[in-house]
């Protein structure tokens, strides 16, 4: 296979990953590819051209996407078999509607990590899998199923499981939220209940305020939907208050969406007195508020807060829980707590986005929490949480240059790192994928995904050994930029 | 426990269910009744007050969404524990969305079936658990824990398991749509597929062209994304093409949404004739189709037909899967089979919805279906399903009265009955569930929800010997309001 690359794009302005796939898809067209033939592996053909193994990966997804080659996990790329009969003649070229345009833009937006896999991973909030109590949760999976039998796998009712709803009922009580079973609601995962709560008050038009920086996840769901933001900016303990304040009193703004304990990105924890004011604030203004408790049981240190749905008397808080960060997310089980007509409304949503969760899976968690293994998981998993953070900042304080300064989380799986000098973190990814650490910049927490000199490390996926080669990786990497870039003061930004 | 009704709504507007959970709840509040207290039995309450089970039921249920009762399933409802501190003094009270409201006051308009256990249940399209391969299934699902380990448990692609993608790509390039794997999103059952495709080319505001009658829950979805539908009447060989061109002239229409195999409700298929001018009118005027072929598996009599996706060789067509009905519901896992570019835009719909699904149940499907279960399961499913399509159609033909007129499927599980006169099968649906068999009246299946004198009877839940019952009853219950009703000819609809 020959592949010739311009660099120049003065001469080609295609991206090189665009460069690479029409040449693959020439060669597959004129039949010099032929169906069932082997694409080279994505390190030999980067290492022959002489870029990042990202950008083969885009090639090669690319075609896949275009059903050009196909992927099978462990064994490589393959040519496609092709279409028998004609390629049509005028082939439809869909229109997609405005938020779903958006949404692609924004997705297209996100930084590409690549898979080599000698780096770091420190960008990714999600728990190493050596973590995952998984025998225990085959074993309790296996149970329910026996002891549901078929009537397990009819629809269940669009609240869920009540087995698993009592479960979080108590344990939500003992975190301070008192809340029956009733006013639980199962969900897909947390994700799918930040949806479901963005749609609950915010129509396609609306405005909701999310902190500045917040989780990227929910600014491409409020964009799919059609849902506008208003950014609050974040600080040491808190969101600005000012700024808070003229958010809410605009008619147009619905809800307010907040991780107030262990923030993503952040890994901050909201003050008692300030969780207060937001909840003064938004009472005032009667907006709603969104609180993602998603890292909720993964205090390992410091007192513990109560959430802001449980200081809310007046049932101004929809509360999300997540089992993906504290257990494993390839359950995609999550709960939103909420009162009154809330839940009548959450429940009309639900029906209308999937009728119901699979009740195997909720049945097998209730019986793994009351069974006490989700607890027993939780001591083991917070223990392993705290020597890895402490390895991780002992590594910061050690590594990184002076001026630079980060967070210290007491719980959750987070650290967020300010650069003492302006550098966009996405120029620093790319040297840092070369140099073996991963990380995520600080750009995609952003509301319009501008640059930032901030990035967030995670302990989630390394751990304490690897996270000091990433530090000691990162470290380096800063230092070049620094040394290639003078000093600059002005525009700085969280 | 003391209740009593005002059932003359001169005096007390409020519905009966209503005056019920209002009593309860004061005596709860005057703390006559307390925390942990049973409520009486639903069918013993609704016997004293001479009042229909599911009213009964809908109070408690009003009460329990209150947060005021809690049911145990099998134990009863008792009253909930109060709260500890005193009641809000100004509790929050929500403002919801304009569409979240519509979508409401929709799941309002559903009918109540109520609980009665003796009935026959003609009216769900959920097919018996007694059907269900359940042990099979939690063997293929524990196989595939064991052997998927942790990794089974991550974060799957927003696309899905690649090994179920790669066999439903060849059984869907049997039934004639040729995919590819990377052509396959998987998604949470059918009904997020749905709202997927949907949200592909509709904005909110746009319009999107579905038939009438139509699957209700389709109608549901559009509506909570603030989508307007525009209804294409149904005859008996498929949509009226008349309306179907007159409609897709429209700019602001932007699908169309359609089942022509196994119709819901009607239970009909479009013919090969008919597909084709329906394909050719959409790609005249540009519009996508989204084509449901959620029983495309559950043919039992008849020739098969290409479906939309197989006529289709411009990339119209999303075509969507289900397991729901052809094995059993509670796995949510469905599949939408696109091209191109809209592959890309759907796994950045999905991954905001809600990331991804849970990998374990998709693995153990891929193992069931390649293992040849999923096949001998849908041989003896079929088998099954012809036996009672014939009873029913059997039945029909031998109790009902004349001029009553039904559809005959050849395979799903549902006839379309349309009676002689002009009964609003909502007033029939009372009489049934008092004379003990339950069906969906046909109101519920139209846009408007305006009154209908057809039903859906469906074939999923009920055997042979029941369904015999359930017609005999039926057909007493149209009699009855024959004779009470003198014959009018006006005001005709499906």
């Amino acid at each position: 296979m020959r592949i010739s690359l311009e660099r120049d794009t003065s001469r080609d302005r295609r991206p090189v990953y665009q460069q690479i796939a029409d040449q693959i898809r020439t060669q597959i067209e004129a039949e010099r590819l032929t169906a069932g033939s082997r694409l080279p592996p994505i390190r030999d053909l980067a290492r022959d051209l002489g870029v990042n193994r990202d950008t083969v990966a885009l090639a090669y997804e690319s075609l896949a996407t275009a059903g050009m080659v196909e992927s099978a996990v462990g064994r490589g790329t393959f040519v496609a078999d092709t279409r028998t009969g004609a390629p049509p003649a005028a082939a439809f070229e869909p229109v997609f509607s405005a938020t779903t345009d958006r949404l692609m833009a924004f997705e297209r937006r996100r930084p590409r990590f690549g898979s080599a896999e000698s780096a770091v991973p420190m960008h990714a909030l999600i728990p190493n899998p050596g973590l995952y109590p998984a025998e225990a949760f085959r074993r309790a999976l296996n149970r329910a199923l026996h002891e549901g039998g078929p009537g397990l796998l009819l629809y269940g009712s669009p609240q869920g499981d009540l087995s698993l709803r009592r479960v979080l009922a108590e344990r939500l009580g003992r975190a301070g939220i008192a809340v029956t079973p009733a006013e639980v609601v199962l969900c897909h995962g947390a994700s799918q209940g930040i949806s479901l709560a963005l749609r609950l008050f915010a129509a396609p038009g609306d405005v909701v305020a999310f902190e500045e920086p917040t989780y990227n996840n929910v600014l491409a769901a409020a964009l799919g939907l059609g849902i506008e933001s208003a950014a609050i900016p974040m600080r040491a303990d808190g969101m600005d208050l000012g700024v808070l304040e003229r958010t809410l009193a605009r008619p147009e703004v619905k809800a307010l969406y907040t991780i107030p304990t262990f923030h993503n990105p952040m890994g901050t924890t909201t003050s008692l007195a300030h969780r207060r004011a937001v909840l003064d604030a938004a009472r005032r203004h009667g907006v709603p508020i969104i609180e993602d408790g998603y890292e909720m049981d993964l205090r390992f240190t410091g007192r513990s807060l109560p959430p802001l749905a449980g200081l809310d008397d007046a049932g101004l808080v929809v509360h999300l829980f997540s089992f993906s960060k504290s257990l494993f997310p390839g359950a995609r089980v999550g709960a939103i707590s909420a009162r009154g007509r809330t839940v009548e409304a959450l429940l009309a949503l639900k029906q209308a986005s999937d009728l119901s969760d699979a009740l195997p899976i909720q049945a097998a968690l209730a019986g793994f929490v009351s069974s006490g293994e989700y607890d027993r998981h939780l001591v083991r998993l917070r223990r392993v949480l705290r020597g890895r953070r402490d390895a991780l900042l002992d590594a910061l304080a050690r590594e990184m240059p002076e001026g630079t300064t980060w967070t210290t989380p007491e719980g959750g799986y987070q650290v967020w790192v300010e650069l003492p000098d302006e550098i966009d973190t996405r120029d620093l990814l790319t040297d840092a994928v070369g140099a073996g650490v991963l990380f995520a910049p600080g750009s995609q927490f952003n509301h319009d995904g501008r640059a930032s000199r901030c990035l967030r490390l995670t302990f989630a996926m390394a751990d304490a050994e690897d996270l000091r080669l990433g530090v000691a990786r990162l470290a380096r990497c800063v230092r070049a930029r620094l040394e290639r870039r003078p000093s600059e003061s002005a525009g700085v930004h969280i």
